[in-house]
């Protein structure tokens, strides 16, 4: 297994994690942040952090590391230039909540580096170097993008990656992701900025003064930045389209019935399934895989399909 | 203040947590439960409870107590006519989720019973006698119905309850009440179940395998017991379409902007503005009141339109 070193574009919460997490691994990392405060931050904290991307990346060219790009999706082709301009083949991953668009970006601004994407899902409502956590991504789901044509070599640098920060390995095709987390990530900010406005938007305080713990529950992410939640959902508009339309629809017959008959049993023990099944899918299969052979990006993708994630390798 | 005793009708988790709650607080207190294996747990544990309900109405005749309905409410117009039949201008509240239909049942089966309304804001997803906590009310919400007409003797007994239990006072009409708790804990159930739906209705695992902080909190209470979330939300119909539609209305928009402009920023900032006022309305005002003087039913019914709650009497 290869040690393969580290260098991560963007320290932030999940740049600045991902820093923590490898070096307790026993990686080489290094990084750039674009603020000089932040990246004095990370040194005070003895970490390689300059505000210089191209010395960053020629480095991680000289010593064939696996870059990370962990900015906001609008920052990207700024720093695809850079790589394409100093570290045209590189190796490269993302941390990015969407994958088509980015995949795109690489294609556009970046095409010959070896990129392979990548999508921890872990974070906390905080941001910043200072809120980063070595620990942040141990049990998470991290996706490894397994669409045809990627660089296997690279695939395997991903996913050891994961490993190494404590995450599990999901694949699946760039799209697919984009669906998904569509449904089980940006469809819950909407819905909960939703509730969280029905349940201000009274004449009076009653409502929220007998708010408790399924209203605390429920809007509890609608306390997330505003720009972030922002960035991440309108970054996957298209798959999001689909999510809310899936919702409206159910609401809309849910309202239906309830004007009607005055019944919800539809809606609610429909709901009380959906929950039981995310709860019997808390602790996934662990499989082995095998890079080598007939199509192995097809089977990876059956693997995060079939709600599996990918544990080590085939000997 | 009158140390009142207490007759509970109903021993399961609001109504054993108060038996408990009131015998803490120093109270005499009794209770029914339909269920002789109920009430034989209930005696195991030191309460007075037993399932001959028209005894213990008498008994609550006969001590002046106050006597709590604490059962489902298809079940109410049974147990209301053993009060008129057994103890007809006994003084009466209840723990019921709706407002509304219980006054309408009260004045339909016992209409000589000095009922004042109330509702523990309070529960969690266990039920049943064992599942009690003298603890449950600690700091929680509890409504005491404020309408004109109610008998203000027992007004005051039944916030008096709810301050022994540890909880805040908050008074409210019943229409407004039922309005209220559509908005934040009927409309929080439906769009829990919405979202599970969405979540775990995608023809693969992947979706709910990347499903993560988001949807847990904003799943939890889709899964409680469906009869329970059944019976609190078809129970508040009208209150609820209200609600409903004002949720479509606003995701309906959404909608309409994520298709055109592809902008979200209407709604997270709402969102994120609603649940910055819930969490400022956490820690509410207290006010000393009188029940003398005119209108003292109208100026409790203000008090709790802004938020505030009832923390004692005038000297």
């Amino acid at each position: 297994m290869t040690e393969r070193a580290v260098c991560v574009i963007g320290t932030g919460l999940i740049g600045g994690s991902l820093m923590r997490a490898a070096e307790k691994a026993g990686r080489a990392v290094w990084g750039t942040s674009a603020s000089e405060d932040t990246a004095a931050e990370a040194r005070a904290d003895g970490f390689d952090v300059t505000t210089d991307t191209d010395d960053a990346l020629r480095r991680a060219a000289d010593a064939d590391a696996l870059v990370v790009l962990a900015v906001p999706l609008p920052v990207l082709p700024e720093v695809l230039r850079r790589v394409d301009a100093v570290a045209p083949e590189v190796r490269l991953t993302d941390a990015v909540s969407v994958k088509v668009a980015v995949a795109d970006a690489v294609a556009r601004y970046a095409p010959r580096a070896r990129y392979v994407g990548g999508h921890p899902m872990a974070g906390t409502s905080e941001s910043g170097w200072s809120a980063g956590l070595a620990e942040l991504f141990v049990d998470a789901a991290w996706v490894v993008a397994a669409d045809d044509g990627l660089d296997l070599d690279v695939w395997r640098d991903v996913a050891e990656l994961a490993w190494a920060c404590g995450a599990r390995v999901v694949p699946a095709a760039a799209d697919e992701h984009d669906l998904a987390v569509a449904r089980v990530s940006h469809l819950p900010h909407l819905l909960a900025a939703v509730l969280a406005a029905v349940g201000a938007g009274g004449d009076d305080a009653l409502p929220l003064a007998l708010a408790a713990g399924s209203f605390a529950d429920g809007t509890r992410v609608a306390g997330t930045r505003p720009e972030l939640v922002l960035a991440m959902c309108e970054g996957n508009r298209d798959a999001l389209l689909g999510a809310v339309d899936d919702a409206l629809g159910r609401l809309g017959a849910m309202r239906g019935a309830l004007a009607s008959t005055g019944g919800l049993t539809a809606t609610v023990f429909a709901g009380h399934a959906g929950r039981e099944r995310w709860a019997a899918s808390r602790d996934p299969k662990g499989v082995k895989v095998s890079l080598k052979g007939r199509a192995p990006l097809a089977a990876l993708r059956a693997v995060g399909r079939r709600g599996a994630v990918v544990s080590g390798w085939k000997a």
